[in-house]
């Protein structure tokens, strides 16, 4: 989705991927290797002016040395808080933005101290190679922690309370290399079996104070990274306020509206951020949903009947809780998105 | 623009194109040979389940070649009628869409006595490889006959009389495979030297009973072709009506807007229309404006800091009077783009 927004804008694209297949294979020059191979990052920063990532788990290391070849954003200080969750939730702490509950747990005796102070039911994370629900077990009362700490596999971990929150919603921000930053609306988000499922964009009933304080909680973390692209920030709404959950350095599901639903695209803002171009409006067009298609694909000519939906198709194979793609509607106000979005459902997912 | 549009629906391209250098070349699988060339054309059959066309001059034989061994869309004949200036104006009349009037043209003698019959000011056109305003000689009053019968080459050709038009507009429809058929709002066409140099969608001004002529002679000339894919026409509004002036049958410049302008571009909508799928919706998103970048490029920097403005460029070698890319503005309101416009023009052209 970047290469495709970054044509138009005069821009050539060679990626660095060590999957056998390459979404992007088609329409860019793909390096296919490791992410650690010295050759093959080599030839990355050669071919390229800037680089830029779209995946939080590339290793530091490698990062590190493109960084030394060639400009690169966002700024690797912001992968290597977004790699460890007890980095982030110290980072969003010492700027002031809230969190649930948490403790560093390193060791067996730690959980259950970590337990006895924050209380069930709580989430045990790993610190490292969190992604889309993996490296997670829920501790609900009564948890036996010794299983849990051997289920997690007993690496640096984080526990967090698990509060009964309202809803999930996230910030998008684009920051320019001249520090220009444009916020988009916040965005409703329903997860389930940690994968994204759903994004009303803008949120349903999200209160203009909520925008506020996120845009707040963003402006610093922007500043203190000296952040250039896209940055999303998950928030729980918990008691009218927010409570910041992860951060993602980079491009974000929860923004694959925008291509339809907002003047410019989160692709094109993190494109013209990092070129040191002006950013383009974040202004919703209308009311939008995007629907995760996830593990099996709906029949197009079903999907493409309904009006004001578009399609986005991944190139990969089939695979059990795999993103395949996505699907986006604009309505031009929440009642019609609210009832264009359920007859998608039902072709997404069947007759409830 | 089609490759762009394409990816997200799941399809992959395959191009041919004779000319050293192809915009699309990064982003497709491009063949590199004539258009006649029998073993590239086995090859693309080959590569493809379905085969399109964005070039009106595309050999005849070729694409009888292709049609015999897939699918191929827009339908041959349509292609045939507007590779000929005669061919187009005859059909455009036998379907009962108006044109300007038109006299055949093969010899000098016939020339004198077109002249003689339609008058002067008027234009004479060769009837084949007519192209952005190549192939045609303006006869002002007194000309010399002999002299334009020379310049254009003493090959068949077509007199058209000039018609003090009030403006340029064009209907834009996508037509799939079903019959199913959807109307883009008219268009208004600002051409110098041929070219087209701005297009704003909806035109200024345009009546709701021009919309409704435009469409009842689109669906004519669909009908009668059996047409699948997007055609445009161009007209003259003359006298409170329309005056047919040529037809296009492939995604057209005067319906680039819709990338940005419309729910669904012209690009998503042929081969929505050419694969069988249900066609998008036409409706404008708000008042668009596109220009044409033609022979330079402005700086990107100044283009892109203007809202709502979107920058298209082609990964063309600059050459005078070439289209290099197109920028397009979208705002709320009509006052808005043209006030956009004006800003844009300047930057685009220099200060007038």
């Amino acid at each position: 989705m970047l290469a495709l927004a970054g044509y138009p804008l005069g821009l050539e694209f060679t990626v660095l991927e060590p999957a056998e297949a390459c979404s992007a294979g088609h329409l860019v020059s793909w390096i296919q290797a490791a992410y650690d191979d010295p050759e093959a990052l080599s030839a990355l920063a050669e071919s390229a002016d800037l680089i830029t990532y779209e995946f939080e788990n590339v290793p530091q290391a490698a990062v590190s040395l493109l960084a030394s070849r060639r400009p690169l954003f966002p700024p690797p200080a912001a992968l290597d808080i977004a790699q460890d969750r007890l980095h982030e939730k110290l980072f969003f702490h010492s700027h002031g933005v809230p969190t649930s509950p948490f403790a560093e747990v390193n060791t067996h005796a730690q959980l259950v101290e970590a337990v006895q102070r924050l209380g069930l039911p709580a989430i045990l994370k790993t610190r490292r190679l969190g992604y889309d629900g993996k490296g997670q077990v829920r501790l609900n009362e009564g948890a036996d922690l010794e299983a849990a700490w051997h289920d997690i596999g007993g690496v640096p971990s984080v526990l967090e309370a698990l509060v009964l929150f309202e809803k999930e919603v996230s910030l998008l921000a684009a920051r320019g290399r001249s520090g220009e930053t444009v916020y988009y609306p916040l965005v409703e988000n329903v997860h389930r079996k940690g994968n994204l499922r759903l994004t009303l964009a803008p949120g349903a009933d999200v209160e203009a104070s909520l925008q506020h304080s996120a845009e707040a909680y963003l402006a610093r973390v922007l500043e203190a990274l000296d952040y250039v692209g896209v940055l999303a920030v998950e928030f729980f709404v918990y008691k009218g306020g927010l409570l910041a959950n992860e951060m993602a350095p980079r491009v974000h599901n929860s923004g694959h509206w925008t291509i339809e639903g907002a003047v410019t695209s989160q692709f094109e803002n993190h494109l013209r951020a990092i070129c040191g171009l002006p950013l383009g409006s974040p202004a919703p067009t209308g009311y939008a949903a995007m629907v995760n298609l996830i593990g099996e694909l709906p029949r197009a000519s079903l999907v493409l009947a309904l009006p004001g939906v578009h399609l986005h198709l991944y190139a990969k194979a089939q695979r059990v809780s795999r993103k395949l793609g996505h699907i986006t509607l604009v309505a031009a106000d929440a009642a019609g998105r609210d009832l264009q979005l359920a007859h998608l459902m039902k072709i997404v997912h069947g007759p409830s």
